[in-house]
């Protein structure tokens, strides 16, 4: 388990590829030192029409973010221990035609049956998304990619997923309103942030807290000693 | 809803009667200006014996802590709007006859058919907790009082509790000891803080995360604003 091996994991050099803060706040409550080098992947050039399910989407976008890193520092000769990447995102089942103001939404991808909410830039998008998320269930699904530079590349990296349930209350117009007066949902997957004042929002939720934050410690805790276990096996 | 009267909640005299950074660090996340008056109540005056569940001790429990910071602050002539108290407690069924070492440890009260873990001041008890709740599913439940010192004694109290489901991994010797070594568990209820490396052990929650650190903030931000429109409305 990751309690027993803390010691030896602190003597890692271990790169977070991502610029989130709140990743960041994440990692260190495991009290591990790592470094931070943002992912300058374009999330952009991932086509959410090839993929048949969220899980799928956010692996791939993880994987591409840890390899766009482990490719930079490998130009520099730099062959860190691991590198973490993660994407995580909203998604809710689309039950109903989709609206025609939701059709052409950059930040309303649809994968499959589901609706996949990036990061609202204005209060218009914030609006939209808190709409359709108020009164329901909807799933906080991350994709982690853990790559290990110094392993041949058969073995070098680990990807998994990890989703957690959340149920939102009724929420009033005027009370979403007031959620947007805060600036809060802007840049937040789906418009929310549970470790801010979004957690009025919510009723409660089913599975792993920091998964919703934007980093599944629980699980990431669990694989990356499962693999350090097995490498120390076949020294 | 609590969102909607944000600007109005923040003209208020608002006291924490509470010691705990935790509670602090999530009533700050809603943004709200308070003050720390810690209680000076002595909880071990509380007989178990007397409540037939784990609710009614809670409840009691935040009500006298509140109740004493009240009566502090009335004979100082003080009225402040709102006093916020809180009691949590790690709840486990009882599922076959208590070891002969648990019957007669302060931190392992009984309540019906449940343990009522308290906080462990030293290895060997955190040890004892963690071993009781490895594979299992426990409650976390908070007592909460909120007391409005300028409304008569017929209004001035609103209490309420919250549980939320935790699902524990099943725990070697060696993991538990090694979360011991990291001297998180001592003065933790039940052994462990989920804010910390404490997550590790965690399989998923079912509820809030907020009440399993100490404050069910969702629950709180709903009360308190029923009880602020019911105040409008006699206005």
């Amino acid at each position: 388990m990751f309690l027993t091996k803390l010691k030896e994991f602190n003597k890692f050099d271990i790169i977070l590829a991502s610029n989130s803060p709140r990743r960041k706040e994440l990692l260190e409550s495991l009290k591990i030192n790592f470094r931070i080098i943002p992912s300058d992947f374009d999330e952009s050039s991932l086509d959410p029409v090839k993929f048949s399910t969220v899980n799928e989407y956010v692996l791939e976008n993880s994987k591409q973010k840890g390899l766009t890193v482990m490719n930079k520092l490998n130009s520099e000769n730099q062959k860190p221990d691991l590198i973490i990447s993660c994407d995580t995102v909203i998604s809710a089942k689309i039950e109903q035609e989709i609206p025609e103001d939701l059709k052409n939404n950059p930040v309303f991808l649809q994968i499959g049956d589901r609706f996949v909410m990036g990061k609202p830039k204005t209060k218009e998008n914030s609006f939209k998304m808190l709409s359709f998320l108020s009164g329901k269930q909807h799933n906080v699904i991350s994709g982690v990619t853990l790559l290990f530079p110094k392993f041949s590349s058969d073995e070098n990296c680990i990807t998994f997923s990890n989703s957690t349930s959340v149920f939102f209350k009724n929420l009033s117009t005027e009370s979403i309103n007031a959620y947007i007066d805060t600036s809060e949902p802007i840049d937040k997957a789906g418009g929310y942030a549970i470790q801010g004042l979004g957690v009025c929002l919510i009723e409660k939720i089913d599975g792993s807290w920091s998964n919703v934050v934007g980093f599944p410690l629980s699980e990431f805790c669990e694989k990356v000693s499962e693999k350090f276990e097995e490498i120390e096996k076949k020294k």
